[in-house]
């Protein structure tokens, strides 16, 4: 199943990329796959692993901020195995438009 | 500001894939930098034409299905233009692990 | 059409719940029926209504707060007026087992 | 800590209200305190009994549907008990406007 996970530390003393820069090892070390993004981290794998990731993001995180906000999105279909990939193929071979615009900052 | 976007149509007579390619060409549109991801789309610009996004691709989901979920994140910070390339790549120049690992469906 | 919204001001000079109360106002004003509740507002009335109580929310909090974060939910399903209420009293009826347990701190 | 919980089963033969009405006794089999309102659950408790709920609830919507969404949100703050009911009554007694305005359909 696919899910996607955003955690924000508040009041922390170390600066939110520093913070943030240390949670990839966590889903690294979990059997599911991830990539981290602008906004959170989608993942997919089964349920169990993803609440073990929640724990764990949110456990490091709290050690270090006062106040940890966690956002968990979980889309489970039947049958839906390999989608983090394929899913986005899919509209990419749909969709005539380009799937991003991005300005790299100089 | 940094945002993200995750419409799901619920009871559509065509397939979610095909209702989900048909909606790039309105953030293409739009003024918005953009990128299509598994969960949804990510999202920089102001906050008026995020909320305009929000209405097009509700009004055009709309259509097709009798019953239209919306998620829209927003976070908003200070001094924060071109985060969303700016923030994956600060992660990964502390990051000491890869920021995915994907299973590509053969 | 049912919505919830959720804004977290970040780093403000003022207190969490000082900022927050200020702003019942803002729905009170708008054409929409609400009721704030624990973990943010839920909403019932057209998107147009909605999207612009987001714009009044983001930008009142945003003068003491120097990041603001928002979280809009929208179920959007045909048909579906008088929700706010009813659904609730739909599951109140239907269901055995009481929808709270509350313990008000002394 | 404060959570909340929103799940929607899709493509279920059963109506939704009927299955919504369900899952209270999960919560109050649980240790958390809880409140069904119209767009979700809020929660209070450990961190540990929120995603066994999670996980319980899932479990039991699965049954019954082909696709399940799930949202969860949670807000750990040092120090934040009783949260549930406090942080709603500090909020009504500063602000000076009403926390609800709800038509009850006829």
């Amino acid at each position: 199943m696919l899910a996607e996970l955003r955690i924000t530390p508040v009041g922390a003393q170390t600066t939110f990329v520093r913070l943030i820069a240390d949670l990839p090892p966590i889903p690294a070390e979990s059997p599911l796959q991830y990539r981290v993004h602008a906004m959170g981290t989608t993942l997919e794998g089964d349920l169990d692993a993803i609440l073990d990731l929640v724990r764990r993001c949110h456990q490091e995180l709290r050690k270090h901020a006062d106040r940890v906000l966690v956002e968990l999105s979980v889309d489970d279909r039947a049958g839906g195995e390999g989608e983090l990939v394929r899913s986005l193929e899919h509209v990419r071979a749909l969709s005539g438009t380009p799937l991003e615009r991005l300005v790299h900052p100089s």
